[in-house]
């Protein structure tokens, strides 16, 4: 496959997601208006949706039908969304630009802000309960998986250490946990629900997809680490150098810029070695580990 | 069956209740430590547990063993719990004290408070989908139920129409709405959920179920103006006084006192009629009609 078919691949899946989202968020018309209205406004439009791209190409992989990727693919963005809006928030990262556009706590207000994250969050839950094509018994295993990887085991618990660890030196070993948390969760779930959606897995095709899932979610935020202490805020549509403004260790605080290119580099390769077993018919998703690698924003 | 005999029945299952939670909430001595030894100091040790008694009383009417309601009671005693920390934060309410302690944006920081909130939600969809006693199509759907309780068409709405209203004069239809999302979806889903964790619900058990919570959730929000109006908050657990004092509509500023009281004893009236299809074995969901109405916290 060629890189043109690729990009034309992943804009086919960014209008598929937005057109999902468009669906299974609340409509603005109804009642409460602003919430509704808020959610829509931080959800739509916006994002590189990798999650959904994950789950797509996973999914793609194992057969999954559209209809039941779009709601997995909603799910977990939802989920992701709303992380992003609590984390802008003054008493977390207290960010005012995101996705190029004002945060919903400036557009809006802090309350609505935080019921939007909490909207968001249930109707994550929603849109995948009605995924009414799955078989149910696989359907409350991907839900479960779903909630794990948002709560303290996973995603929310990589917060509370990212706060807990603002000013302190962390080791490697215990940068890496923190994000295999925060961020590994969210994406090894995409990649995993996205697959589930077509079938059940055998236990080897989930730990070559965990395997694959924990590479690129690590390269992930090695890269958003070089690109924070590289790149300018319009270019990344949010405000840069905040980790070292904030303190925050990083990995390019830690093993310094060049290393930190090197090992996204290499955690790329491990990703692509993960997928030998599926041959060509992992290439999207070979073609995603590329992308988080290589992008500029 | 005698006052005495209900009073031991709310204690076995408030014991119940919290002997589940203390399961089901991460260790305290898991990673990341603050987060879940805040999630526990707020969830563990209070509140009366309406919802959770809610869900036994009618999980006993229609045969559902104790295991899975202990897992329907504790998701929706976290959702629950979850509101009531949001809600207290600077940006809402701002309150400090909750069930007689400081609350945990109080006790901890904003930040805290938020991911608590938010990783409790996802506990609750979370300890729901490992419900594996219920058929797997079932949980499905009560899964589904409880995100849409929770969310903008429930809870999460009711919340942001309440933030809309505040210097408002309400009618009194704008109110009960405003409270049939805010604290009646998720009484109404503690109900059902409850009842689901037996057996499949026909639908005029369904409806008879809906018009019983329907009146207690506003009985239960009338007393709450009510009590807000009239009690101390040592009593209370909560700071008294707070809805006047932010400007909230209310029941008793719309209605006045005593009409507020005559309305609460007029839907637990109500509340007892829906309940005549089931007969003598609805007395737990009669009592608990009686206590809302009868509280005096």
């Amino acid at each position: 496959m060629t890189e043109l078919a690729f990009s034309a691949w992943v804009q086919d899946v960014q209008a598929d997601v937005e057109r999902a989202l468009e669906t299974f968020l609340p409509e603005a018309a109804a009642i409460p208006h602003k919430l509704n209205e808020a959610m829509r406004y931080t959800a739509l439009g916006g994002g590189k949706r990798v999650r959904p791209l994950l789950a797509y190409a996973s999914g793609d992989l194992f057969g999954a039908d559209r209809r039941a990727l779009a709601r997995v693919a909603s799910a977990v963005e939802m989920i992701h969304v709303y992380s992003l809006v609590h984390d802008d928030m003054p008493c977390m990262d207290d960010d005012d630009l995101r996705r190029g556009k004002p945060t919903v706590h400036v557009a809006y207000d802090e309350a609505t802000a935080l019921l939007v994250g909490d909207a968001l969050q249930a109707q994550a839950f929603q849109v995948l309960a009605e995924a009414d094509t799955l078989p149910p018994a696989r359907l409350v295993g991907m839900l479960r998986l779903l909630a794990e990887a948002a709560g303290t085991k996973g995603m929310c618990g990589g917060q509370a250490i990212d706060l807990d660890s603002v000013g302190l030196s962390l080791t490697r070993e215990e940068l890496e946990r923190m994000h295999q948390l925060k961020t590994g969760a969210m994406l090894r779930v995409s990649v995993i629900l996205g697959a589930m959606a077509g079938r059940d897995l055998e236990p080897r095709e989930l730990e070559a997809l965990a395997t694959y899932s924990k590479a690129i979610g690590l390269a992930f935020q090695v890269v958003d680490d070089v690109l924070d202490a590289t790149a300018d805020s319009a270019t990344l549509g949010k405000t840069a150098g905040k980790d070292a403004a904030d303190n925050k260790p990083t990995y390019v605080s830690i093993l310094g810029l060049e290393p930190s290119r090197a090992l996204a580099e290499q955690l790329r390769r491990e990703a692509h070695e993960a997928l030998a077993p599926f041959g060509e018919q992992a290439q999207r998703l070979r073609e995603l580990a590329d992308l988080i690698v290589q992008r500029k924003a």
